[in-house]
């Protein structure tokens, strides 16, 4: 168990827990997370705790080898889950509706009930479109077919939030600040950089064809709960190229 | 265009219109749902404009053949859509979230956060662990091979369902009316009669291994929206058994 790479609302954040380990003493009325600190969908959850300055600890696990008493809280062994005494939740978009309604400051949706579910939808246009995608393009590790096979499908995807964007005419989703449209799409707008580093194609996602993506990309990464848990493109490509041959390096440190 | 089939607040209900059909004409105010009979994520939406008996029309679409028109308002042609006044909306939960949002009665949630959210998590879970198998089966039209292959999955999954009635210990999910969380899941539920007629199975799901889920669905017949947009597993084995003969029978009578 270690403190370092604890974040402001974060209390406590260890290495990532394998089978044979025991589960770190809860603290009651504390906010966990249960996470992997390289899964996109765990951290929608922690952006959200530390958006909302959301006082939490991290437990992450080692989703190779999964500690018993994880699979015992939850049998699917998701990241993320969310535990407040006792209680257990988990589904990324799930615990982060939760938060909004649990700690409403700052709200991260629209008022206007139309307008919320509209993001939401794009949220599941993401998902569908790109997340899906990117997913299967990083995990294949810088295997070129693979790759070749599946870029072609990003930038349909990528063009509805292109003109999504150009329509609201706003720095972020969310308007001048980042809402919960901008952080659940983040963590694999942190990941288009590892694209061209991992193959050099400077063509199929490109600032050129994205530029309002692009500047929100640059923006996203001024936003202090992006900030506190940015990962670098350089780390994504260590991690990813790795974890072909067998290596899941859920515990280095950032590449600098 | 025909009124044969609308209920309760439902103005307006079209036969399944295709390619080179025109849009009826939009009434100013009017909710709009774009639906086919058949589809259990469309079902879901209808299920809650009923339930909280908001007005509007269904505009059923043939997904075999989509008018231009539809793909123009919809460019992924999917159903559910939902349309007010040329704001148009899609995603079953999605759309459902939101008219529970814009016309919060009656409350289908439950009011504390987290419960609510353990009733979206479980949502998530039947998508993922029942409904996806339950599509497969289905739509396999009576194909033995493809059935006996995939059945064995589905017990695992509702035999969360089981435990979770056992625990809440109430007629429905929702307590003693039906919640989100009951109209959700149902339209599967609807459906599962169906493998029973389709491959005289009884050992697959039978009420001896989940008495709980099979008193469930009864109680679910009982209520005026299930009721309303009741289809009878007769129809349900007709529609699925023309299917794989490229047989789409959206638009026939309820099997007697």
């Amino acid at each position: 168990m270690r403190r370092s790479g604890a974040i402001a609302p974060c209390v406590m954040s260890t290495l990532h827990l394998a089978a044979g380990s025991k589960c770190p003493p809860y603290q009651s009325g504390m906010m966990r997370c249960y996470s992997m600190k390289y899964c996109p969908y765990a951290k929608r959850t922690l952006l959200i705790l530390t958006a909302k300055n959301i006082k939490h600890d991290i437990v992450n696990i080692n989703l190779q080898s999964k500690p018993e008493w994880f699979l015992e809280k939850n049998p699917l062994g998701k990241v993320p889950t969310l535990e407040l005494d006792g209680r257990l939740m988990y589904e990324s978009l799930v615990t982060c509706d939760y938060l909004e309604e649990a700690y409403p400051d700052p709200p991260l949706y629209p008022r206007d009930a139309w307008s919320k579910g509209q993001d939401r939808m794009l949220i599941e246009l993401w998902n569908s479109k790109v997340a899906f995608i990117l997913n299967k393009i990083v995990t294949a590790g810088g295997d070129r077919e693979v790759y070749s096979q599946i870029i072609t499908n990003i930038p349909e995807g990528l063009e509805l939030f292109e003109t999504e964007l150009t329509k609201r005419n706003t720095k972020y989703f969310g308007g001048a600040r980042p809402g919960m449209l901008d952080y659940m799409i983040w963590p694999w707008g942190e990941r288009i950089p590892v694209l061209l580093l991992l193959w050099g194609d400077e063509t199929a996602i490109s600032k050129r064809q994205f530029p309002k993506l692009f500047s929100w990309m640059e923006c996203m990464k001024e936003d202090p709960a992006v900030k506190a848990l940015y990962i670098n493109p350089k780390t994504y490509v260590k991690y990813y190229q790795d974890r072909p041959n067998g290596l899941f390096q859920f515990d280095m440190e950032q590449v600098p």
